[in-house]
């Protein structure tokens, strides 16, 4: 089956701080419409930084649409035109202190297929130098280290639901096995 | 470090068909006061559906938002008020056509923790009777099966990048190990 849309016309309905929203009209493959709600969002990056005892950085902060305090990997939004691995370098210094050394472009997740542009790059690195950290003026979070086992038996719980936490730990630990990160 | 912040008010700026798009003012533990967007979705659920070969359903469809066509486990969203279990039993009906037995919830799986109120529920179920496929009328996807084996492949190859369909893959892998689903 042909499964293509093409958009006959976008018209922007929100234009915010850190996201678009679009409403579309789209041609579908039988040649019908149909409305397709677009949330434009620039992507970003998920950092797993290992330290020299094999164990990870965490944040833990709140997240305001869930109404919850989550942990999860670092991360953070692309600056425009900016390419995810500057994003990776900078954002691990800005919320972690440190410096990562050795970036291994772990993959691509999408989110949010359904209706969002948000892409995630998602990198593996190692602790390197300590820089500071750098945090913006509304963002507040904790600093925790954590192993793979620790982590995964925190998701099995159901403890830890952030999607791109859930899938670069188990990412990680498949590339381990594999020898592609050692 | 405090971290949780609360609601000083709540504008509804976009009100549309899937999503509405909320512009909050929140106070953060400092006492300051920040702009927090929020995208409102209703959640939904994301279904592993194994065959007797012990393969998996996996829909292919267009996703307008990512501008491709995407291979990921069937999936749908909740109806107003709608039990989560409920949904996963309609939606696995209506996508691959056969009904769902001993559904088994592996957990909760937040896409976009920072924008986002979205929480996907995922099950695991073995294929039961065929009851017949019954899209929405926009709708248009392609059915596949594959192994675990198969799909992880894919994944570490960057060929399958929806989150839901990552995490549930190897959280499938984990609890098959851990003998949690048989």
């Amino acid at each position: 089956m042909e499964l293509k849309e093409t958009t006959i016309s976008e018209t922007t309905v929100y234009d915010g701080h850190i996201i678009k929203v679009r409403l579309d009209e789209a041609k579908l493959p039988d040649g019908s419409t149909a409305p397709r709600e677009v949330v434009v969002h620039p992507g970003g990056v998920g950092i797993a930084l290992e330290d020299e005892e094999g164990k990870f950085f965490f944040v833990t902060q709140y997240r305001y649409g869930q109404g919850q305090v989550m942990l999860e990997y670092p991360a953070g939004k692309k600056e425009p035109g900016e390419d995810p691995l500057e994003t990776a370098k900078r954002e691990i210094v800005e919320e972690t202190g440190y410096e990562g050394l050795g970036f291994v472009h772990l993959g691509s997740l999408v989110p949010t297929p359904a209706y969002d542009t948000e892409v995630i790059e998602l990198y593996y690195a190692k602790q390197g130098e300590f820089r500071g950290q750098h945090l913006d003026a509304d963002e507040n979070i904790n600093l925790t280290r954590l192993s793979l086992d620790e982590i995964t038996e925190r998701i099995v719980r159901g403890e830890v639901t952030d999607a791109k936490t859930v899938a670069m730990t188990f990412l990680i630990k498949e590339f381990k096995e594999r020898g592609t990160i050692a």
